[in-house]
C-alpha cells in the first residue's frame, strides 16, 4: 500500500475561489456577504475535480491513499481577522471531508486551522476538534507564520502554541508544519517561503526543549525538511555547541520529513542522511511544480519514481511508502485496520 | 593553490567588541562616544589573533589564501542608523585590511557595507570604493535584509540596489550575499536566517531578469546555496513554469555557490548537482560550527576533506579549490598574477 501523506485540494471547483474573492472584497463590510451557504458545489463537481486530477495521477503513478488537506497557498491566514479565517477554514475543511467521504479508499482528511495573526491559537481548537470528531480527519496543518512572510508570531516552542499541542496529543494527531502564501515581496511563496519555513521550524525545535514537554508530539516537516537534510552536519554541530542531546534523541522521535523533493539527487541525500523511520512518502502532486522534467521525461512531482530508484531495501521502501505514515498518523492506521488493511 | 573564499574575522581582539558595545549603549547619545580613535588594536594583537586561529588552522588543514571580511553576525545592520553602520563598517573593514597587509600571502580583504534599514543603498558606495581602491579589497558582502530578520527591504532585483551593482561591475568585484544577526525570535541566526537568506536571494534572482540588466554581475551564495542544490528539481521546475530560460543560462553565468556545507553527503550533492564551474571552495572556519563531528573525528567546518573525498577529477578539484575563485574574483586573480602565481 502506498500512502501519500501530503496532498492539497489544489483543484477545487472554481466556485470556491470565487467565494473567497468575494469574502476578501467585503473584508470591511462582511454584512454584504458572502454567506457560507452561498457556496454551492455538488458532489458531482467534487467527484469530477478529483477523478480528472489527483485520482487519475494516483492511479497512473501507483499510489493508493492521499492524506488530503485544503490548498496550502489558499489558507492565507494573513487576510482579514479570526472570523475571516474561521469561516474560510470551515468551508475548506468541509470540502476535503466530502472528498474523503466520496472516495473513502483513496482520500482521508487533514485539517487547516483558522489561524489569524496575533490571535491566540486556542481559538483554533473548536475547528480542530470538529475536523477530528465529525469528519474523521487524521492530522492538521499548522502554520508557524500566520502573517504570511512577516514572521510576527512567536516560535513554535512558545507556550502560546501549547493548547494546540495538548489537543494534538489528546487526539493522537500529528501536525504538518506548513506556511501559506507569502505577502512579503522578498519571499516567493513556493520557492522561498515554504522551504524557509521548514528550516525555521526545525531550528525552533532544535533550540528548545519542546519535546521534553510533549514527548509524544509529532511534527511532519514537508518539502523534504527544507534545507535541513542537506545541512545535517551544520544542525548536528549547532546542537552539539548548545549542549543538546544528539539529534537522533533530541528531535528524531518527534520530527518527520516528507519526500516532496523533486529530483533524484535530493531524494538520495534525504534517504541517506535521515533514518528511514523519519521519512514519509509524499508528492504534493498538482502543487508547486506541475511540469515535466526535460532531464527525465517524468513529472517533477512524481516522487514515487525517486524512492523506487533510491538505494533502499524493499523493507525500507515499505516503511517510507506505508508503515511510517501509519505510525505517525495513528488515526489513519486505525481506519485502515478497521477495513482489514 | 587552495583559496578559501569565505572567511570572517570572528577572532578579532576583544577591544573591537567592547567598542561596539559602547557604540550600541550610546546609540541615542552618540556625542558620548566612543570615537573611532578610541579603538586601539596593535599590529601585534592582530597578528596574534590570526596566527593562533585562522592561520594555524589554514596551515593544519592545508589552505593557502582566505578572502577575509568582517564578522558577518557582527555587521548587525539593524542597529542604529546609517551613521552607526558607517562608523562600524569603516572600523571593521580597516581591521580586515590590516590583516591582509600583515599577511599578504594568506589573506585578502572583502568589505562589509554600511547598510541600514530603509536607507538608500547608494549611501554605501563611498565605503565600497574606499575598500576597493585604498585597501585593495576584491569583493563585498551584500546583506539582502538589513533589518535582521524582518525582511523589510525590497528584493535584490529591485532598482534601488542597482547603484551597488553598477559599482560592482565597474570595479569587477562580486558580492557574497550574506545576512547578519537575526533580531527576529523566529529565526536562529546561523541555523535558520543564514540558510533562508541564501534560498531567498537565489529565488529573487530566479523570478527576475536582473542578470539581463547586469550580464557580468556576480553573486556568490554562501552556505552551499541554502536549500537550493537540495531542491534543484523544484527550482528548475518553477523556472520552467515561469517560462524562464533553463537555469544554466538564466542564473548560472552569474550565481556561484560556496562549499560551506558541513558533512560529506551535502558536499556530494552540491558537487553532483551543480556544474563544477559554479562551486567555490570555502569553509567559513571558526564560524557557526566550531566543534568536531563525532561521526568522523574531524572538524565539521574542515570542508577541504569533503571536497577531497567527493567524486571529482583532479581537474574539477583544482577548479573548486582555485580557478573558480580567480574567475569570480578577477581582482584577486590580478594580485596573484602580479606575484607570479
Amino acid at each position: 500500500m502506498i500512502i501519500d501523506c501530503h496532498g492539497h485540494y489544489t483543484t477545487a471547483p472554481k466556485a470556491l475561489e470565487e467565494w473567497r474573492n468575494k469574502q476578501i472584497a467585503n473584508l470591511n463590510t462582511p454584512e454584504l456577504g458572502p454567506k457560507t451557504a452561498d457556496l454551492k458545489i455538488s458532489d458531482d463537481e467534487l467527484r469530477d475535480s478529483i477523478e480528472t486530477n489527483q485520482l487519475r495521477l494516483m492511479k497512473e503513478r501507483g499510489s493508493d491513499l492521499t492524506i488530503f488537506s485544503p490548498r496550502a497557498s489558499f489558507m492565507a491566514h494573513h487576510i482579514g481577522d479570526f472570523n475571516t479565517s474561521a469561516t474560510w477554514a470551515a468551508i475548506c475543511n468541509e470540502l476535503c471531508a466530502r472528498v474523503a467521504q466520496l472516495f473513502p479508499d483513496n482520500f482521508i482528511g487533514a485539517a487547516m486551522l483558522p489561524q489569524s495573526p496575533g490571535v491566540d491559537p486556542t481559538t483554533c481548537i473548536p475547528e480542530l476538534e470538529k475536523c477530528v470528531k465529525e469528519y474523521g480527519m487524521v492530522g492538521i496543518n499548522l502554520n508557524p507564520d500566520p502573517s504570511g512572510g512577516h514572521w510576527s508570531a512567536p516560535p513554535l516552542s512558545d507556550c502560546s502554541w501549547y493548547p494546540i499541542y495538548e489537543k494534538m496529543v489528546e487526539h493522537d494527531i500529528p501536525a504538518m508544519i506548513h506556511v501559506s502564501t507569502s505577502c512579503n515581496a522578498c519571499f516567493h511563496t513556493t520557492g522561498a517561503h515554504y522551504l524557509n519555513a521548514d528550516t525555521t521550524a526545525f531550528m525552533q525545535c532544535l533550540t528548545s526543549d519542546l519535546f521534553k514537554d510533549f514527548p509524544t508530539l509529532k511534527f511532519l516537516i514537508p518539502h523534504g525538511g527544507g534545507a535541513v537534510p542537506y545541512h545535517w552536519g551544520r544542525f548536528r554541530g549547532l546542537a552539539q555547541e548548545m549542549k543538546k542531546p544528539p539529534l537522533s534523541e533530541h528531535l528524531l522521535n518527534n520530527i518527520y520529513f516528507d519526500t516532496c523533493v523533486y529530483h533524484q539527487p535530493g531524494i538520495d541525500l534525504l534517504t541517506k542522511v535521515m533514518p528511514v523511520k523519519n521519512v514519509l512518502f509524499a508528492s504534493e502532486m498538482i502543487g508547486a511544480v506541475r511540469g515535466i522534467d526535460p532531464e527525465t521525461g517524468n513529472y517533477y512531482d512524481d516522487t514515487k519514481r525517486y524512492i523506487e530508484a533510491a538505494d533502499l531495501s524493499a523493507d525500507d521502501r515499505a516503511d517510507i511508502f506505508e508503515r511510517n505514515a501509519r505510525r505517525v498518523f495513528p488515526r489513519l492506521d486505525r481506519v485502515l485496520k478497521e477495513k482489514g488493511l
